[in-house]
């Protein structure tokens, strides 16, 4: 495109009331996209750090960074919540192949994933059963599946518009297909990557053997979407073909860790308290800049943003960058522990953990009444092309805060590209653009200081 | 609102006939997502062919490649359109640098900008006085610019969330720098690249000397971002330092070339015309992926998408693959020609040239109510979260067919990341993603549909 003038009219329809927060967002949006700093914290978390699996040195260090870095800031208090977390490690790289006759192998692309046994020293190697999905093991039953590796291979729905329903389409066969397929006698496991590119990435993620007794696990790894393809092909071509794999992860003990928690004290309601936040820690393949890097670098420009543009909260307002949402939750289950246990009353949080793109907009999980408090701020967002107010989920590490007086809301960015990184060793830092992430965290922003101007409704303040 | 209620009141709204239309448009959408035929065009056209400048090998080989992919979709009628384009080169590698003293130099990227002359043979060299914008030459007058090379370093407005915007508020000093900074005797013209970002990619585009004499012309230039920066920063403590830069480009004659067009003749209203495109030439530092092979295959797509799911069109629907976007507009001036030597009724034109990134919606060059129109139509398009449908420009290609009764539209994506791309040497496959691809084509489709079924307002097959 050559010389093509997109102007855009935005008429000011808006009251008097409204010129004020109409300013105070414009402000957030213009320091985020001058003086932006989520770029750079996140730059050294990708690539000075890099990957943060609970436990891991480069947590450690992630947390010992963004706690200097919110020191830094000028907040009323920081600190450390400890929290026991669990401790998995993925030893050296996975190896796999398939076999259609002797000696006529081929390499393939896989990881374990995250919570999996290692294969028996030496890998295992046995014929595959290829399922669509974990409601197919009932039909084939044991005797086509007992000794066997089960090989789930149901794609996510390229039709769906968000990425993310797609994900819950599929998802249940990487957490729960090994401890399924274990009833049908299956010995292994391998997954088809939860991405809807066909590519050479293999995508890790959380898997759980339930209550299933330790001598009983079997190993479980996902398998790169094109590798899945080709298989699914020679499988059809030759039934026989073996599948080997070898992997060395174990399970190590809980070891402890923090939340990061920093907080601006609310002049007028200091006991009402909202919290943003992201998760610091990330699986181990790539460095984790989308998931969640990301949104802990937006939370935490929430506060700076808010500060920076003059704005002195009513409310407190919290950022929490919450340990171990990948493998085990406890972060986020912590933090609701102990605002339940000192009674504090937690009137909102927003969640960012879909990627750094450009924002669309929020999810919302509240009353109808505050859901139409939102929707009344619909046109405030709209210079800023955010259009997306939708009732449904927030994000994993608020979950457990939720009560039904309270507004828990999740940043909505763009997801198309999302699961092209998720998990995988690309997700890096050079796959997240600097204005995109801005814009982010100054949505994320502008919403954070309407519900801190205007409160939930019912109005907790007036309740208690 | 209880959701039963959202439904009557949708149905009573809406009746029969947008069922219809919801079908069609979620048969367009599954079919672009289930079936893409976009991303592997683009792919030949970025990968075996790569950047296809006005009047270059690589330009004749992508109106054979997509005339022979459009010959395969049996449309009604596939021709060339003879069009003579004007034929510029860049010649050997372009060279730069800035010393400060004698010995002290520093290497800087630069890029000819499309139309400069070349320096002379060997370059040139001499003092840089650098100003914010076309503006501040009147201001700094001969005096301080004779025998200079001007150094155009205003940068685009990072707050205006219309990367478009902010591109039309400095491309003025690349396209007429060296015009104007003639008139003040200056030898050379170096301008900062068209880029949000701060990196190391110059950026070409398009520039003119107006009526200037050959022999008073002066080279022009694009230095990347973060040179400009190093070039901005080290003039401030040395405002002695020179720049030096050597580039061998080159005007040669006017050649032929051709749009590349292909219709399906309308069942009902054959004499009304209806054109989607894209220009099929490029810059020729990248492969031209976003810029605009994305444009062009979505164009192609529309067609074959409106096949593929059924639909019969009323009138004539055409795609127009258009030659010398870049560097003339030499095939959107022919076909708006050959339209009206022909006396043909064109009743509505779509371009796509914004860059193949997620589709937020339309702006539109047309009456209010044909505006009105689209308007009623917003909610089918909710479903695919595309919400932006705006007055404004189009796109160039199509510009020239402009008349009252018309409706021109521009595809609008996301436009965040473009200018990281856009004419420089990282427009490249790669940064495509085949989901936004295919979600732009499909969403172009959803409109021309509409377009077809209703026709526009007034009905001219009515008044003619």
């Amino acid at each position: 495109m050559q010389k093509c003038v997109l102007v855009l009219l935005f008429v000011g329809l808006f009251g008097f009331a409204q010129t004020k927060d109409e300013k105070q967002i414009k402000s957030i949006f213009d320091t985020a996209l001058t003086e932006p700093q989520g770029y750079e914290w996140l730059n050294y978390l990708s690539n000075q750090i890099g990957g943060r699996l609970s436990g891991s040195v480069q947590a450690q260090q992630a947390v010992d960074y963004t706690k200097k870095e919110l020191d830094k800031l000028g907040l009323d208090r920081v600190w450390l919540q400890p929290v026991m977390v669990p401790k998995w490690v993925r030893g050296g790289t996975e190896f796999a192949f398939f076999e259609t006759k002797p000696g006529h192998t081929t390499n393939v692309p896989i990881c374990a994933l995250g919570g999996s046994i290692a294969t028996p020293r030496g890998g295992i190697k046995a014929p595959v059963i290829e399922v669509n999905g974990i409601e197919e093991l009932a039909q084939l039953g044991e005797s086509n599946i007992k000794g066997k590796i089960v090989f789930y291979n149901k794609p996510m729905d390229p039709t769906l518009i968000s990425t993310f329903s797609a994900y819950s389409g599929c998802v249940d066969q990487r957490y729960s297909g090994a401890a399924e397929a274990v009833k049908y006698g299956a010995i292994g496991v391998i997954v088809r990557s939860m991405n809807l590119r066909l590519d050479d990435y293999p995508h890790t993620g959380s898997m759980a053997y339930g209550d299933l007794a330790v001598d009983q696990r079997i190993p479980a790894a996902a398998i790169s979407t094109k590798a899945a393809e080709l298989l699914s092909t020679t499988l059809k071509l030759n039934p026989n073909t073996l599948f080997f794999f070898n992997q060395s992860c174990q399970q190590l003990d809980d070891v402890e860790s923090y939340n990061v928690i920093g907080e601006i004290r609310g002049s007028t309601y200091p006991n009402e308290i909202m919290t943003v936040g992201g998760h610091l820690d990330s699986w181990d393949l790539g460095d984790g800049s989308h998931d969640d890097g990301a949104g802990c670098v937006q939370s935490m420009e929430v506060l700076r943003l808010l500060a920076a543009t003059g704005h002195k909260p009513k409310r407190t307002i919290r950022v929490v960058l919450f340990m171990n949402e990948e493998n085990g939750l406890r972060g986020g289950k912590a933090y609701a522990k102990m605002a339940q246990e000192k009674k504090e009353n937690h009137v909102f949080a927003l969640e960012s953990d879909a990627g750094g793109f450009t924002p669309r907009g929020f999810s919302f999980d509240c009353s109808d009444a505050n859901f139409e408090k939102v929707q009344a701020w619909k046109k405030l967002f709209e210079p800023y092309l955010i259009h997306m107010f939708v009732k449904g989920g927030s994000g994993a590490d608020i979950g457990p805060l939720k009560h039904p007086d309270m507004v828990l809301a999740g940043l909505r960015p763009d997801s198309q590209r999302y699961f092209d990184h998720h998990h995988a060793e690309n997700d890096t830092f050079e796959h997240v653009n600097q204005r995109e992430l801005q814009l982010g965290a100054a949505t994320m922003a502008s919403l954070v200081y309407l519900f801190d101007e205007y409160g939930v409704v019912p109005p907790r303040s007036l309740k208690d």
